[in-house]
């Protein structure tokens, strides 16, 4: 298993194993057996060269570990991969060695070869995406009547719903969700530009060879190269960054909304190594040490986008291991808030009996709208103001402070008198609003 | 004027007055006037009122530094902008101070300020983008047949034309142009929720209130408040940030190939205070300081999106000088690059020069390619390491060591041998490939 | 007054002064004066040219904005202000020009100029810092034996003191605090290079002009020029990214003891536009707000540092806006936890009753210490977790649940079974950890 | 082995298998033993227990693969981890494994563990750090006399010696080496606070008990828990930050110094796989590569400092990943950037040679100090220019085109004429500074 103690809170198994040694040496070899075969296709190379290549492209024959190492004398593990390849190619069918990486250069085995990768990471993705999506509609349809304290600056506001909460989610993950997998889609193409970018060790050949490369592996081929254009896993990187820290939004309200004191919604959670009691928020636990950590990541990869000339250095080093650490933080996250999501346990009754705990003093705007109109803006807030202070100081309600003011009461019909603080009576549009989140197309682009 | 000192090299002109107090000021009272419209053409405020509101609404006569300064206190620069224009248009007429601001939350105001300065921003960056890519088209026209090196790792490699480095920024930055300005229309949406974000404060005017308001201030009504999510926004500060560092690629190659021992272009660039003969490139250095600073500045803001509850501690009020500082230094890397390019000076012949300086190093590739078929990778590897070492030791060209060896030129035809240091016989799909990248279309996520 | 809108939760009123354009058109004059007499003292200018340069220097005559323009064709404010301060010389006494910015480069003036401007800020800093630590240290003794919930994962643990915790702050402030100040002081140097670094303008006077020039100044003089080596300022600002942070947990923490549901602090805030009953913990919101910000400046001054050569293209204009944010946004978060500390109420009688409200469950680690030794930790961990069980279906105590089991009850002294829920029986080393705390050596480096 | 291919280049062999699941499983073992003996020592749990869980404690019984899954559900790899020492404990001794990580906290062991892992790098940082330091001051020395051009803005400026360019070189790098190193040492602390940071499951023994734990793993106590206080880690990593990018400079000059065109110094580097004549700045590649990613990678542990309350959620299990990563990328740069420095060639008559082909417009400054006295700043702004112009236009040297001017040439004695362009005369106190960055004392805190 790939799975690293170091990182074993930041990715998940299936996403560990994709950027995994033998998974990215299996995508490089990948790269060269379709290379030789679309050469040979195209008449590069002989037909018997691309085979004997096939069969020697046994990931298990080759020493990952002995490639890192000897990878810091290169610069790169491409050149000792490529070695290695060579030597028993050659030791099968020597005439056939000749033809390893035929035209090709480093960069175009491991930007493919993360490119490969991608396309197997980002059906993980999608697929846990939308059933994050249908737990959150799930969610917020089953609790579109159920009131809760709106909070802001974490103080108490006006009351919402559970599923305007829920909805907003929604609506956000969905937004950033389908830009991730977009910008995903992108990422997976082609590169195939030979030392300078021109093809010209196939010559005349290069986009036949290219386009026929890309169709072996399943890619899009671009047009042409893009070894010193890093956009392309920028804008998958950046969409990461964007879509991590929704998710933590949603995993940060559920820890906040788990605390003891407050125990509208649990996770099921973990334990504690010594606090036989605890039940801890582990699932958004990790969605929140994942976008803690991608924004800094996010900003590695900016960071290194401008490449010297066709080829930078450093720059290209730099990439690898920080764009598969933003997916597999991504990836992780997304899992755990999926499944924190999915087994939510919503305490409406907890909900309401928080909202009471106020004693109405959320209600004040509404009061302030009810009054000031009749008697001025500032003689409302006076008396509201006065009301406050004496349901704070009496633990009487502000409802019930506020209608024993003479001035107020006389301003007030009797049904928003005894409506005051009723929640119900203060919603605003709370559910259609809900409802235009949820119908919000997936389309971020096209939805507005 | 606006422009500071401190931030004299990270805006410009036009977006540092976008993003000055008195614009944002005149921003927060456009917001506030429209609002009062909206709400008197619902009926939620009487006609008189709004009229007062929109008489009080000159920006002149508020003190942005004693808002400032009194922000600390409140948390919000709009807790004293309201109470200002509260005092403002009470003193002209007390019946309409009522309906300021009514029904609103402070975050609506500075949300959507922030939306109208955005939208202000925009058409700038769009029409020096539309500028820059104009002059990189014609600079790539006008070098297709410009040979130069291609350089990789900051060493010679086999030669490449200018025409596609030039379609390669061309091509970068029509991508990631495209996407910055989508996001920025995404981003230019009103943000109006109330309190909690509900519009309670409206009762079922709300909803109609909210599409009056969107229309007044020509904004896209989003259809939902977005305040807790802030992914909107995260969008064009990722997207401006993967756009700057493409532009900085520009920039950093242009002030390689302007070292005096290279020399190969040149922007008219800036003196020095000490040193008279200087010409240094001073544009160049404006984008990549751009880009220096913004990946930084794309984290931050990704690690606020997290808001806690309907608005969050803290998280909010990290964003705004986070994004403006991010918009104004893309336009800026943006404007020095556009008359960096537009001016450039490219030495054709110096190209010429420098590849000719390596004495043909750069072609062993291609000798590799014509003798390996013949000899065999490793006999090939053999002699033309020899003629390298030869060439090196020598000051000898290597075409001319290779030709030497009795070997390598019975596996070559004489044309191979004779132009085997020919740059023109070595560019592969060189202009193939930079008319494909000369006709991206211009949405990237429709051209692949 | 020099505070803006849109940074004004970013800063103070005195730090803002002090990177305000007049402020650093007075540094950038002061730099140029004390050349020109440390030059005159030293023989090198005349005592004539020196009191010329000395009397034009007026901060008042500089048009800040034209220079900020003009910054933009010359990549640094330096050049053009030179040009206005030598016009303004040669107005005066033509002669005297001729001998102003005499043997100096533009980043002189800039990295000096940003050293005055530190030295001003230091102290602003140092004296919050001690407040803060003050008052800190009180708050710890005052709460030396008010016990509260331990949160772990934001749910209950076992008991703590207020003390405690505010000695936590207290130390890590402390140690965090002796940093930032010590690299403060680090980053008060004179830079005094030339054109390369070699003050070789200046012939064999270079050093004695330098140190006359850092004597004028009030700065150190490092020996030797920095002009490509940023560690020193680095350091400052890497140590404010701790020390921010640090403050950040104060404030953290005190806004989630805020919340209505907890209640246990409370900073005096600030309110709503829109919401009469609301006190949203302000103080605490800006300095979250400032360590939001803060981890990415400092990301974007790292990316900076490797300058290339003598003096990098870019590099260096990223560097001051990205300080200046830095040390603004971390006084900023300091004088408001500096606020906020100093008049924290404390609900004592609340804590108290949040921790009873767990119903005791928080002592079950207390029980398995207990039983475990006795009765093996299987037997004690289902005993236990049947306990908890029955505890909470039954909103029954643990401790009673746990009585009431035989076995339990046969193992535990009367002693232990009538304490076990008591905290006072559980604060373990509490309190002399809390003076341990309280005593730490201001510097870090020696207390350990 | 440890390497992993994703991260080859991003740390070294030493240093990865330092942080590999093995090393790491023997760490949090080495933890819970000592804790064990402590304990046992101080009379708090059964010296036969302690000698069992000692016994039982063998790295290669653990799965780490398995404890890495099962970290999903817990939160942190500490609780399948302590499960699987109590089984095995358990199967050896039923008794002992009652007082398996008795009285600890999952934090204890994974914080500790850190630290000694740490403990374990520091050697190897610090003697890496030493060779650097002393290849570079011999570097210095050698290099006294070799005189080079300066560049500023990546444009000629007058020259300096190589020798000064690797003094900077030094200081920079002994001043942020130590810092590093002291932070270093200042976070191997002993972390050991229990539950909640009280001790209070050994009730009075819990100090006792630290200072023997602290005593047995031979790091220190630091007198006080600091579960929730990250400063001490942040301290190390911000310093790996500065150092990092320090080395970086080196790395960006010496590739800078490499290209073909300048060829002034060279790293034995390594080749590519296709282009047969490549030398490429592989180590220095590799130092680039570090800090481009580093400083967003203290971004990110700045970014999770903020725990909330005893134990944050989220924030601590972003820390681990981020430490190990800035450390051994630290790591990795350091070791490349000794290679570099350590073999590499200097090729003085190429220096000179470059400096000579600017012509001498780089001695315009020089002109500058020595005409404008005589002649006053703008006659001799002008005539300079004038020279200037012509050299370029006629290629001819600046030298002689001032002298052709006939009031230069009366100005200047003919001494000053015709040194003008001679480096040797125009150096001012290169060498004088050069030594006194070599003596910089090694603590830059007293050195100033």
């Amino acid at each position: 298993m790939s799975l690293r103690l170091v990182e074993s809170l930041g990715t998940t198994e299936p996403l560990s194993e994709i950027f995994s040694d033998s998974a990215l040496l299996t995508a490089m070899l990948q790269f060269e057996v379709a290379l030789a075969r679309a050469e040979s296709r195209v008449g590069v190379i002989p037909a018997a060269a691309a085979d004997a290549i096939a069969r020697a492209a046994v990931p298990g024959a080759f020493d990952a570990s002995g490639i890192a190492c000897e990878a810091r004398k290169t610069g790169t593990i491409v050149i000792p991969f490529v070695d290695a390849l060579i030597a028993r190619v050659g030791a099968v069918d020597p005439a056939a060695s000749t033809f390893v990486h035929w035209g090709a250069t480093s960069q175009d085995v491991s930007d493919t070869a993360l490119a490969l990768s991608l396309a197997r990471a980002l059906p993980i993705l999608q697929s846990d995406h939308e059933q994050l999506t249908t737990a959150l509609r799930r969610l917020s349809n089953q609790h579109a009547d159920t009131i809760m304290l709106g909070r802001t600056l974490l103080q108490p506001a006006p009351p919402i719903t559970f599923g305007l909460k829920a909805a907003g989610w929604f609506a956000a993950v969905s937004r950033t969700g389908a830009q991730m997998i977009a910008a995903g889609h992108g990422a997976c193409v082609l590169q195939f530009g030979g030392a300078s970018g021109t093809l010209a060790a196939l010559g005349p050949h290069g986009p036949a060879v290219a386009a026929e490369l890309a169709r072996e592996l399943d890619l899009k081929d671009p047009g042409a190269p893009w070894h010193a254009h890093r956009d392309r896993l920028a804008s998958l990187v950046t969409a990461c960054g964007v879509y991590c820290a929704t998710l933590a939004k949603i995993a940060r309200d559920v820890t906040l909304l788990m605390q003891h004191e407050v125990a509208e919604v649990a996770e099921p959670g973990g334990g504690s190594s010594t606090m036989p009691h605890k039940q801890n928020p582990v699932a958004c636990g990790i969605a929140l040490a994942a976008a803690t950590r991608v924004p800094g990541l996010v900003a590695a990869f900016l960071a290194a986008m401008p490449h010297e000339h066709e080829r930078g250095v450093g720059a290209w080093a730099a990439e690898a291991p920080t764009l598969v650490a933003v997916v597999q933080a991504t990836g992780a996250a997304l899992a755990s808030v999926r499944d924190a999501v999915g087994s939510l346990r919503v305490d409406a009754d907890r909900m309401r009996a928080n909202l009471a705990a106020t004693g109405g003093v959320v209600f004040a705007e509404r009061a302030m709208m009810l009054l000031a109109p009749a008697l001025g803006r500032e003689a409302a807030r006076c008396i509201i103001a006065d009301a406050l202070a004496t349901a704070r100081r009496d633990g009487q309600p502000f409802a019930a402070a506020l209608a024993a003011n003479a001035e107020a009461a006389a301003a007030l019909t009797p049904i928003e008198l005894s409506s005051m603080d009723s929640p119900e009576a203060y919603l605003g549009a709370a559910d259609e609003l809900r409802r235009r989140l949820l119908d919000e197309l997936r389309n971020p682009g096209t939805s507005e």
